[in-house]
């Protein structure tokens, strides 16, 4: 297995588990006020186990399978010679636009090459993140053609929807990452509106961010972008993009995929390879079979990023809903999935590369007791998995059409819960609190206690949206439910946003640039 | 450890986990059906393993000072001496109301005689349900003295509220128990309304229930009346009551619980001794200590029910939310109670006896996106540790204050989730899918393929309240919440209840003796 490709990131906050030293009194106050300090560290380190669903027998049939299928099927790759042809001189068998993997030649250029993790700069390098084991890193939704708030309803969004949910990123403890595609600005001409939101990115935040993948010339803007903010020669030290490329499941990959793959793992920057696969429609109905086929695809697509570039660092990513076989939609928070979830997070500890999945998924149309319950049943799945990278962790609803103001800001509430969840339980001499409980005297309270006033600032999780007064209060209160009460923050938020300090003459060639490049080819909505 | 109590107990579905055997085509088409019936199972067995979050040796130290605290602190017996002299001939060292128990005696005697599983037998055999690994059984919630539904709003719960609770749960394919005290209906006296709520479980289901436990007498007027249905000789042999026992935490047991516990230990029946403990309020506020003191209660009482009746059924139970630090009130859907819930569950593990926690919990005055992620949060950790029998499945609302009809609703679909939840991965020839992947064109799609087809009925989770549908036609149907669309089906459901069929004999000397007993003494309030 290759090395961490970055082993000096900086540490986030170290596990809970046994290794606590907090005292009592003073030191556990201190203590206290350096735990409430995790909802700015800029990523998460897990101390939990990754839930495991199958046994390590049952892990090595999907993946046997998987290699029988690469070699026997293959896959169809769609108007890409170069991409074919680089396949041809890795080994594969080539019969037209089929190609084929023999001897698990897809597994052993992942597990030779590419590294188990990765850091991916920030512009702010205290906002850099570490994508692998035991980290996990979370981002917005990506890809909503529509918007929804409580005040101007669902409608198409804008680039400036698209500002706006970047200052809520960039303002949201619990996430570390600014995403990609937070919602498709679609005022914009579709062939030039990657600049204006790469620039958003860039200018609104210093949190890390993705790159554009809708062609291969789009990934290369990004790249050039890129390379004025943080110097092309850097790029060829350091990943500051992280790009995602979806197969075509079932089974084939296409030229606009597998090209802006080559342009980032060529330019030495991360891409994710996500099988995007409705169990149902594009893999057979099963939690097994699905995993099976989501290993194979992604296997090639990891495979072509190590025949462009060995090395360069690439994630395993899984987005496996399955089918409503009622309406043919995806539907998000049923048990198959996160079967599927865990499932894949173990193939991908076993190949060791990071890997990517879950969010806070729903196919509800409104911000209700059936979006909240999916979102969890998924959003706990992704926490307990072991996933690395999280995308569509806040705002995602509709099955992905609509990014919501509001459940945007109540997700990004959940996702600061995640440091509580996968950090274990605190054994230390504190956290086991003996002498406290020797010296307390049955049937009193501990409300009082000093072991209690030393720990209460930092005990617990504690939601920003959630109401806990009584119901007298509450109805005082407006008896508002807390979608309501979100609406209430958003546009507080948004005036709040100070874009974080950008060196001018950075700032300046970036407009230059953009300004330039819109200028070489004419507008076009495909 | 002693033998399950029942081997003879019906079988429910087996795990899926490796061992299916279905083919393709008509075969599994066949099998689709019989999964469909898994709804009807009258309990669910597990196949995937608890998740732990802490190392054996963690664990060893928490066992360690639970029984330190037992022989050097002990625990307060409020008001009953004759629990206390039980307690001393046990060899408990006695000082007034404190009882120490010293060389790890509570823990021996749970472990030499309570049994590690049993069976709850329901007048219907066919719903009579095991309590213990692998099993898991699903219960409403208990206690609420308010009801809440769309068309009334919030009101105090009266015994028709009762009854219909107990209709709705009878008619819920994913709940296996009818509970007990499923709301308070204060519209009777304090003191004869255990009678009335009995009867209803008697006579509106035929799904196994719970005894009164708020007075020693009102346990006796419990068992008697199981004698009318069961047989008072068979009650020796048979567990038909199960009946929920809560200790004063911290570290106190009251003569109601400790008495009720004697009334149904002696008589074979079975008790949940209940540490209830606010962390932060009754213990100290870190979760290693919240389990610990658990521990210790716990043990205390199950002890006690083996001192009075060796081999008497028990469960070891919490309750353990954290305290809101701004309010003082007991938030639920956090992470430290899930934490709390999967240590206890490993102790009660390594104990040896059937464990009782979790729920679909919320503070949540409304039924709302908070309502919904506390209680997935709080749902997902009790399929996930290993909980045997689950109280507050079903209608928690405003932490507990409130039993929601709607809630109820879509909590017993949401529970209809459990059996693909903690079924395990099929692989199955036919879960696998090879032959069907190997012959499979990339890039066409798998709607039609004959695996699809063969599987599609049983292939996915299905609930009841979730909308998938489009947008547009999401509309056309009335743009409902969730919640607004389960208020719709109450009265409906309600309407097609059906009394199970009752002897008419034993109906007729069930109201004889609920009117006998109801006359000699008076109606009264506490």
């Amino acid at each position: 297995m290759p090395p961490t490709s970055d082993p000096d990131a900086p540490t986030a906050r170290s596990g809970r588990r046994g290794g606590g030293r907090r005292g009592g009194g003073r030191a556990a106050r201190q203590a206290a006020r350096t735990a409430r300090a995790i909802d700015s560290v800029p990523y998460l380190t897990r101390s939990i186990d990754p839930v495991e669903v199958l046994s390590t027998e049952g892990l090595e049939r999907i993946e046997h399978h998987a290699d029988l299928l690469l070699a026997e099927v293959g896959i169809e790759v769609h108007d890409d010679p170069e991409a074919v042809a680089i396949f041809a001189e890795g080994g594969a068998e080539v019969d037209g636009t089929r190609v084929r993997f023999p001897d698990g030649m897809c597994r052993k250029l992942v597990t030779e090459h590419a590294p188990s993790s990765f850091t991916q700069h920030a512009r702010n390098p205290e906002r850099s993140v570490v994508i692998g084991d035991p980290h996990m890193v979370l981002a917005p939704a990506y890809g909503p053609p529509f918007v929804r708030d409580e005040a101007g309803g669902r409608r198409y969004a804008t680039i400036e929807d698209f500002r706006n949910f970047v200052k809520l990123a960039y303002l949201a403890p619990g996430l570390h990452h600014s995403g990609g595609t937070v919602c498709e600005p679609v005022d914009l001409p579709v062939n030039k509106r990657h600049m204006d939101m790469i620039a958003a990115h860039m200018t609104l935040s210093d949190k890390p961010f993705m790159g554009s993948v809708t062609a291969p010339e789009r990934a290369r803007d990004t790249v050039d972008m890129a390379a004025i903010v943080f110097g092309r020669e850097r790029m060829e030290r350091d990943t500051v993009l992280l790009s995602l490329c979806n197969a075509n499941s079932p089974m084939s990959w296409d030229r606009a995929m597998l090209g802006s793959a080559r342009v980032y793992a060529g330019s030495n920057q991360a891409t994710i390879i996500t099988p995007f696969i409705v169990a149902g429609a594009m893999s057979p109905v099963t939690v097994a079979a699905t995993a099976t086929q989501t290993l194979a695809e992604a296997l090639a697509g990891m495979a072509f990023t190590q025949l462009v570039r060995p090395g360069a660092p690439v994630v395993f990513g899984s987005f496996a809903p399955s089918m409503s076989m009622q309406t043919g939609a995806p539907t998000f928070g049923t048990p198959e999935p996160q079967m599927v979830l865990f499932l894949i997070a173990a193939l991908a500890r076993r190949l060791g590369v990071p890997f990517r999945s879950g969010g806070n998924f729903t196919s509800s149309k409104t911000i209700d007791y059936q979006a909240a319950y999916e979102s969890a049943i998924s959003f706990l799945a992704t926490m307990q998995a072991g996933v690395n990278f999280v995308l569509h962790a806040a705002g995602w609803l509709e099955g992905g059409l609509v990014m919501s103001y509001e459940k945007f800001l109540l997700d990004a509430d959940q996702c600061s819960m995640a440091p509580a969840y996968i950090g274990g339980v605190d054994t230390s001499d504190n956290g086991m609190a003996l002498d406290a409980m020797r010296s307390h005297t049955p049937g009193e309270h501990w409300l009082g206690h000093e072991h209690t006033l030393a720990n209460f600032e930092s005990a617990f999780w504690v939601s920003q949206f959630a109401d806990h007064a009584s119901f007298e209060q509450w109805e005082v209160d407006g008896a508002l439910r807390s979608d309501e009460r979100a609406a209430t923050r958003v546009a507080g938020l948004l005036a709040s946003h100070e874009a974080p300090a950008l060196d001018d003459a950075v700032a300046a060639e970036l407009d230059e640039w953009i300004t330039r490049r819109k200028g070489e080819f004419p507008d076009s909505d495909v």
